[in-house]
């Protein structure tokens, strides 16, 4: 088997190319400007390029055994971008096919939160744990499940959306995703900033909070606040913990996973969120997995955990397409 | 491979048993009273002794390959039966291990609810399909979750425990398990009687129900009534199969599956429950899933079902305990 393989995060903003060995160490990486093309070909052919110049660079030409992609609504049983993501091409994208068509390498794709959950079973936190749910808290809420140390795909290809699950079934916040009452409506970073907007109009005391414009808040905003001993952002994360401990019991009793693993920026807030999380699991928990599953934070850093979980992804990535004739 | 397997359904009530061949056909069957017993050896003694009865009258005489046992809270990684089940027996019950050691053939044991499963998936409606969801809808509700063609048991075995979702965040029903708002308290036969309770004190409009002692309502006297046209009584109907179809909804984005299948007494109300069922559902739905999951009955006959179920287990049935030196 050749001894490396290539590892791709697409995000909105950047794309996160890195080469990585079979123990995980990534031996070198790049980026590129996701937005930059408005044609994807424009974008692929630049990706090829930047790629190229690091496999040359580092002696790589002819060892990549495959390519992951880790990117939005990616489908790993047909490589395709579906539809509803913030990318400036037309959807359904057909990614893996392009890369592979570009790259002569075969190619697996995926999401980003099942690409992080690959790279946390493969060399991070989650090493040895065959069931586990990996819990992205970033600008939204996203999920890689792990069932039997396999990733769980569903029947087409989409499970896994546990941002969506409906925790508040009256008066829920309007969610991204045109519904009412989604996790992701109170447990993302966007989630948090909205009920700091919430409890800062409901309730009256003075807080941190106070000083900076409401319409701009943001998670981190309350974090700090709560760090300086606030009282209204400490709630705000009692009550964020507490909707994300309710939702993880309820989650319990489908594949009642060893540990929720906790990946992204709010993961960060530490204690703050985990106190009332563990409280409020406990406090849910069906008697027979009380006191059962471990909350863990994510072990990988968050520069290399996309691009180390797609490259994981590369290992088994077979050809899609048949070779080019000579 | 030895032609026949023995499934076992141990019930609160009853205890039946079948010989089964690889084409799912019940050569021939049989049952013990559960309960007569207060000594679970005494019961196993003539579990024993009756099966024996039916494998030598049906020339089946070291031909039996394993025993698959489907039972309360039965654990397939361990072989035991936990706490908390309706049977007249101390527990922890090392049920494999007792039955093993007294046939002297492999013996496999899963809940009641994953048994019905394996057996629609051997045998039934999910013949073909490798993520479905079955929901048994009896005096409690139960679960078995099948992904990938595999059974989900979990970290601990205990996974499939959908009855026990909370769909109810603020004043539910106390469940069982001892905590509120769990499907099983508004999906079970149970539930829908309690529903007609809280219907018939709540409204005051004439119903068919109102000729019955409130307390001895049962779903069979809701399902009567609504088939004679009985308004309050296909309110009943509506408002189950409104939450079945939310909490069916909140399903779909953990597993993804591609059909729900109803088993048990009160999937036999058709389509008052399924009309508004599906309805929640696609109200309820991510769109990405929209009007994909079909919901399905069962396409085994009651009877059969258990023993179906748990015989397919016993095709995999390993010896768990050392062989007895002669």
């Amino acid at each position: 088997m050749k001894p490396y393989v290539m590892g791709i995060d697409i995000g909105g903003t950047n794309t996160v190319f890195g080469i990585v060995d079979t123990r995980g160490m990534v031996i070198a990486s790049g980026s590129i400007k996701t937005a930059k093309h408005n044609k994807v070909e424009d974008y692929i052919d630049e990706l090829h390029r930047e790629a190229t110049r690091l496999i040359e660079a580092n002696d790589a030409v002819d060892k990549i055994h495959g390519i992951g992609i880790g990117a939005p609504n990616a489908n790993y049983f047909t490589g395709v971008i579906e539809d509803g993501v913030n990318l400036p091409w037309p959807t359904p994208l057909p990614l893996a096919k392009l890369v592979e068509e570009k790259f002569g390498i075969p190619v697996a794709v995926t999401n980003d939160a099942n690409a992080a959950a690959i790279g946390e079973m493969t060399y991070g936190a989650a090493r040895g744990i065959k069931d586990f749910i990996m819990i992205t808290l970033g600008t939204g809420v996203g999920s890689g499940i792990v069932i039997n140390g396999q990733v769980v795909y569903g029947h087409d290809g989409f499970a896994g959306e546990l941002g969506h699950v409906i925790v508040k079934r009256t008066n829920g916040r309007l969610c991204g995703c045109g519904r009412t009452g989604c996790l992701e409506a109170y447990c993302s970073a966007t989630g948090v900033a909205r009920t700091a907007r919430e409890f800062l109009e409901i309730r009256t005391e003075p807080s941190l909070l106070r000083n900076i414009d409401v319409d701009q808040i943001t998670s981190k905003d309350v974090y700090d606040a709560a760090v300086n001993g606030d009282k209204l952002a400490k709630d705000i994360f009692e009550y964020t913990g507490a909707i994300l401990g309710e939702a993880f019991a309820n989650m319990m009793v489908f594949s009642s996973p060893a540990a929720f693993i906790l990946f992204g920026g709010l993961s960060k807030s530490g204690e703050l969120l985990l106190k009332p999380l563990r409280a409020a699991m406990d406090r849910n928990m069906m008697a027979i997995f009380k006191g059962k599953p471990k909350v863990l934070l994510s072990e990988l850093k968050e520069a290399d955990a996309a691009v180390l979980g797609a490259s994981a992804l590369g290992w088994e990535a077979k050809p899609t397409t048949a070779p080019v004739a000579e």
